[in-house]
């Protein structure tokens, strides 16, 4: 039934445009009542987005099921990566909404609203891991606003590619590169006894902070 | 007659709600007649929003009076306080649009289309800017994703402050974080091969500033 309703709709807004498609129009091809609609889809906006809400709830449980032994910056990376499989379980879809999203401005709000709901979930999971940290909540903001912008500049060329693009590799590649300026490098321990040595190893050129970061958390002062 | 637009709305806003003030009630407390209202705001939401248009002119015409020694990250940080300083300029209106907008979910979602804007006005320079770089338009996007993320922590913690913080103090440090993570280093600093690499060796129970120190000097930071 839900997905008989996104197909219509689908098919409607494609041949009509999307403006002059009403959810009557829609439930009238689907062969059902505006009430099975609405059970499934608040608004007609919903029904474009149909899988946002799972996926806010994948995303939130899988954060959720996070230790602390995760690397907190990885670990949204790998959230984000959640959202791209969902694109990427349906190319021809995505590509659709993709093109109609781009023509329809009341959809595209939407979507805006979408992706600033995943982006605080990042920020908030990040807020908590950094919690008592200097600058916490400060890093935690933008690092989850790095994580989405490099998964959509993905996301993106994917879409533009008609989904022939390996999804996958462009937003590892992409999320690569968030990693490589915010997340922390595994430091090599060395422990010598009582007399415990910390190594760290950092680049010549990695911003100050990073290393101090990273050497706070392994000598334990926060 | 603007200025007594805005003003008339944010009384009925204040007094009423929002979603309970209409254009006719706010013509009606200005004393003008509704065609005076829709030459200087689209919409309703936008005179909650006054001042974002030419808040947004004024970014781009900074951005395109760049030249090729500004350095990139630095000028899009410049851009940014741009807008922290317009609502700088009157804190008792943007502390109570602060308030309004936290309140209206059409507020919300009008602002967030706002943010964007913002965003890509970055992002494109940033991209002119990186042209014919490796990742020149991941790196302008995430750049761009980061440092309204900056500005906007910054902002909110102003905000939530009643206008009483500096504000520019505030943004200052945000954007430096940025800048940290993402500007260009000086040339000396940049460097390739075996030297590329700082090890640091530090006992355990040593005091956090001293380590600190030591790597300041190793990378070169001060």
């Amino acid at each position: 039934m839900r997905d008989a309703l996104v197909a219509a709709a689908f098919q409607l807004f494609l041949e009509r445009g999307y403006e002059q498609t009403t959810v009557d129009d829609i439930v009238a091809l689907a062969g059902v009542g505006r009430r099975s609609f609405f059970r499934y889809f608040p608004s007609k906006e919903d029904v474009v987005f149909p899988d946002h809400e799972r996926c806010l709830a994948d995303m939130t449980a899988f954060l959720g099921a996070s230790d602390k032994d995760d690397e907190p910056v990885r670990r949204v990376c790998d959230a984000a990566r959640l959202v791209l499989r969902m694109y990427a379980e349906n190319p021809a879809f995505s590509v659709q909404r993709y093109r109609l999203t781009k023509k329809v401005p009341g959809l595209r709000a939407y979507e805006l609203s979408v992706v600033w709901r995943y982006e605080r979930a990042l920020a908030e999971y990040l807020r908590a891991r950094f919690a008592g940290r200097r600058d916490g909540i400060l890093r935690a903001d933008v690092i989850a606003a790095a994580v989405v912008a490099a998964h959509n500049n993905a996301l993106r060329s994917w879409l533009r590619s008609d989904g022939e693009d390996d999804a996958e590799a462009a937003v590892d590649h992409a999320l690569g590169y968030v990693q490589a300026a915010f997340g922390t490098l595994p430091p090599h321990r060395v422990s010598t006894g009582p007399q415990d040595v910390v190594v760290v190893v950092a680049r010549r050129d990695a911003p100050l902070w990073r290393v101090v970061q990273e050497i706070e958390s392994e000598l334990g002062h926060n």
